[in-house]
């Protein structure tokens, strides 16, 4: 069944492998009238892609995005927006062993027990190489959200035992050094956690935060389509991610009522506000205005270069030690995507909400 | 837009507020040719209902459903099943004082931001008696994951700092106590502490664990549509739910990859099996056939007898004191509705997964 | 698979069947702040309502109407609006005989063969008793359209042979008659022609036209989602259609392009108008603002009290001739369930053009 | 709102413009396990090219298509099927004037006022172009329905007043003429009609037949999934259609129950058949096993090169005789589409169909 695709409204079509002729989006439901070029997707692209770091694959891709459609004089047009990145380097590589093996941690099984037989050059659409597509459409749906004042921040926040510290915050250390942190002092410990990690063919888990402010209220729809349960839905799709915190997340489970509600009180400019948040900027399903805050944690990679046992194909228990080019960390790389899958889901949300009071649907056709 | 439906080829639409005429639910997309009858549906109900315990709503309501189409002979047609839940218990009230304040942690404000006005009389769809509906239509899926032999075990993990201790365990104890705790020395604890909390008008929050065994592997369409996705997305659709975890969850943020990766090894009689379970059954997206397990975090319930800081629409900062007929605890009766949200994930999610292979599409056409 | 749901915005979900409890529609993702009463249904309902005319079955039914959910104080919530009518006039029959025969003209194969069972009392949902959903559902689409100014009128155009006069037009008539047709001449003859078939057990199939006035441009969504596309599947789907024409219909096949094109002229007050309407105001799947026209054609009811040949389970050939209360024709109370259908077809459209270009979604949050 | 995409399980995305960098479609859902490569592909395609009779646009395109993702060792790995067909004719040309007009038959004034502004180069959108992308998908879904035995077969039926004579009915000279008739007294006639037009700058309208063999019974979704509704959708989504029959069609209305009423008998070899076909092999919405028939309408192309009256955007009315590349005829071209979304909407419907019944889900998991 179609599970390619994402979002109702805003609706996008992904497809490709990492060993095939690129990966690639199609956006379906993009309003019209909105500037966009090829600028605009590959600054988000360039902060995925591979081989900038000693803590990524070393192998090398430009992941440079081509538009095919959609666009006519520098602005959407309002019909699908198709984009394509070819995969550029793939190395020849005898896959004859691999094939037969299934690896731990790895999809080899579940694939081919789902399908039958499985693309073994490069775990086919279970390689992280399927994000760059969320990444692409993802930046296309942060334009529109930029032009409501919805702004999404991610970083790093943990590496293995390494966490940020939230006194020393800096926005604008996020996309300053290989590890996407926000906290230049827990930058070096981290990457001498991780150099360990890499000389011993280990690999190291983390977590990644997310706030969105500039919120509109009333955005998510009550009881399944709630906005919470849309960003979890999106979040846990991303490949590695096991956990999904909105707000206080799993401290509310053992906190009392007097201490999880978020008391409201009136702002002199008459704007209500939360004296704490809790909630997450999210209650019943709803936004509420205040900033959306979300906490993912990531597996580490699978992909190790230490000896582990594994079955192969003709009923055997084997010893494997699968070298390759592959992250000791993912969790850098990936702060990008879950930026994508937030700005995809608020997107669809946002434009979805459109229809829920009469009032606006007189006003878009002027009859108020 | 349609927030109030879930699934894609069993697909449920779910009505009704906790101070109209009743909930119900539609199942379009069952199966035609199991045996159903109202008792399969009224037992799981009844888990659910309120009034049964002291740390629960005193409101009285039998939550009795009736079978309204889609049966015949005893048997589904295939054809949609409507189901209803009178609502039987209305208290009259004077709301004039309510109506006009946003109570903290509650969806008074949201629901007014989005709609224009809300049905301030018991919260309309944002009432947990919303969730009627939900038990109903799981207990149909369960029906239907049973003839596959699929098992879904859901209980209470923790009420506020109180734990399970996995070594008490005892599955046999789960329905037999007021908290639907699988261990009996942590119960008496738990009501030792909600005691305390009742007669403070507060509430504690809490966490559910919910294993399913005896699952085929290959359910979860890549990318989207993981199974672990959706059931995210089920699960933080219940409305306290604020973190999720699947398998070793927070934890494998932590872990190195030579920790988190679970081996497979190959039993005496052929099957394949992994030595540790962090995956949660699920890798990929994809079912391995071993347990799926996750945890839900369910924040306390925000209605609560204490003096709180509030706003009221005329702009003005109020205290409020609410009184009424709220849980101190509402973890207990959310375990069937984790296990309903678990149960229709996986129903949809088996069937989408017929079409997956061709093989498949020919054994039902009878041309294999 | 669920088939029984329509729209994707505005979402109907209908159930029942005629010889069960009642038959209902849940209304999920129509706007909040509507003025909706029970008499804005009930008075569609009517027109549809068996047992009127003595070319209608004489099954009487009354087929009143209760909202369940989603109104308050007088107005739409925004939530779900669940509505059933019950079934009342049930005879008891011997249906022994019929559920082993196989009638033409029936689904009686149709259903056998999909579901490997049937119930076959009344048809189940392929009795014209489903469309009572459609109509109470459509009745709420109306509601929202007015407000837009978007009318809908429906008529018998054709019953066997006697065509209405486009010349005796009068809009007045068509609820004035037992056949829902515009032309008092044509109802004298029509009358006549269904009386004979009246007396052989016959029955006549028959044509609906429907012109809606008052239609915003935009509205309908390229490729697939045209509006045409949409209006056809919702005629279609409606149980006797066999044809649908949008515009000149069937008639353009045999004209040229300088035939068929429609000339655009300005008015005096700026206005655009098309000198004549073959495309039926649509164009490329968009409406372009002139009046909707479109037209369906009905089969004659199978359900006749004439001899005919059937095949039994048992692998016999057999003659049959079944009593019933069953219409001569049934185009007439078709009218309004066509009605329906184009109502919920272009609520759902409507709602659905909100966020098309980028300056609608700017105006609903403010930031134009 | 996403407009582009087709199919719920077997689910496509269609993008691309026809002065862009060309057309594609992505198809999400397709089964794993099918043989598939370019040429399955490109022989469909081949018979929707321009350039290749007298009676089409002499825009010369190869149309040659490339497999971007989804195929591995020449099999379908049940992952998304990429695919693009690059423009390569595109003609340097002065669009000043056409882009401030709004021309008769032509999308120019219905995509202005939907989308704000339009791509006035070739269409955009509703360029007759966008159907490659259908051709292709459809290619990919007949070789599904070939493994089941299902077989699609369209001609052209009547171009302008030539109709095709059942009784010269032959299907292998479909394919053998300019204009796809299986008639080649009606071509050479037909041949005649068109030059004369071609020569005023006119065009022709004109119908295409579809039959379906070798289908299965069951197939389609009551109550609005219909098989019949859900084909109609599909083609009244192509460009030109403007009116659709399904079996006796519009002959319906005139017709008596006993003369409409196909009769059932066994056959020797105890398949059930009908001694008529007047419901076209649909009954209730559901396939009953014998040949699918239907029938569309298609509107003459509004481009012409004839002098005609037209408005531009500054407000006056203005006589135009636009020159170009196009085709005096389009339904032969048209054919192949017809067959394409046939076979989409099939393949849908067959895979949906899989979970009906209890039966199935048990065999496909091998619990039967």
């Amino acid at each position: 069944m179609s599970g390619s695709m994402y979002g109702t409204i805003f609706r996008i079509s992904t497809w490709g492998e990492s060993h095939g002729k690129g990966v690639g989006v199609t956006i379906d439901g993009c309003p019209s009238g909105i500037s966009l070029c090829e600028d605009d997707i590959q600054k988000d692209l360039d902060k995925r892609k591979p081989g900038q770091s000693p803590f990524s694959t070393p192998r090398k891709e430009k992941d440079e995005v081509e538009i095919l459609s959609g666009i006519f004089e520098g602005k959407t047009t309002g019909t699908p927006i198709a984009m394509i990145v070819r995969n550029t380097n793939q190395r020849s590589y005898d896959y004859t062993e691999i094939s037969k093996i299934y690896r731990p941690g790895h999809t080899d099984y579940t694939y081919d027990q789902k399908y039958g037989f499985r693309d073994y050059r490069g775990g086919g659409r279970s390689s992280g190489r399927e994000t760059t597509a969320r990444v692409a459409a993802g930046a296309v749906a942060k334009k529109i959200l930029s032009e409501i004042g919805i702004k999404i921040t991610g970083y790093t926040s943990s590496i293995g035992p390494i966490k940020v510290n939230k006194d020393h915050f800096k926005e604008e250390e996020i996309w300053n050094n290989f590890l996407s942190m926000p906290d230049v002092e827990a930058v070096k410990l981290a990457e001498e956690y991780l150099t360990k990690l890499k000389e011993q063919g280990n690999s190291s888990g983390g977590s990644i935060e997310c706030i969105v402010s500039g919120m509109p209220s009333g955005l998510g729809e009550p009881v399944f389509e709630k906005l919470d349960a849309n960003l979890a839905k999106g979040l846990m799709s991303v490949g590695a991610v096991k956990a999904i915190e909105i707000g206080a997340g799993i401290e509310v489970a053992t906190k009392t009522g007097i201490e999880n509600n978020d008391f409201y009180q009136y702002q002199e400019d008459g704007r209500i506000i939360k004296e704490s948040n809790n909630a997450g900027g999210i209650i019943g399903g709803i936004s509420d205005g205040s900033d959306i805050f979300l906490k993912v944690y990531i597996k580490p990679t699978p992909s190790i270069e230490m000896t582990q046992r594994a079955v192969n194909k003709n009923g055997e228990n084997v010893m494997i030690n699968v070298e390759g080019r592959h992250d000791p960390i993912i969790v850098p790389r990936a702060v990008i995507v879950v930026e994508a899958m937030v700005a995809l889901t608020l997107v669809d949300m946002l434009l979805l909400n459109m229809s829920t009071k009469m009032d606006n649907v007189l006003k878009v056709y002027n009859k108020d």
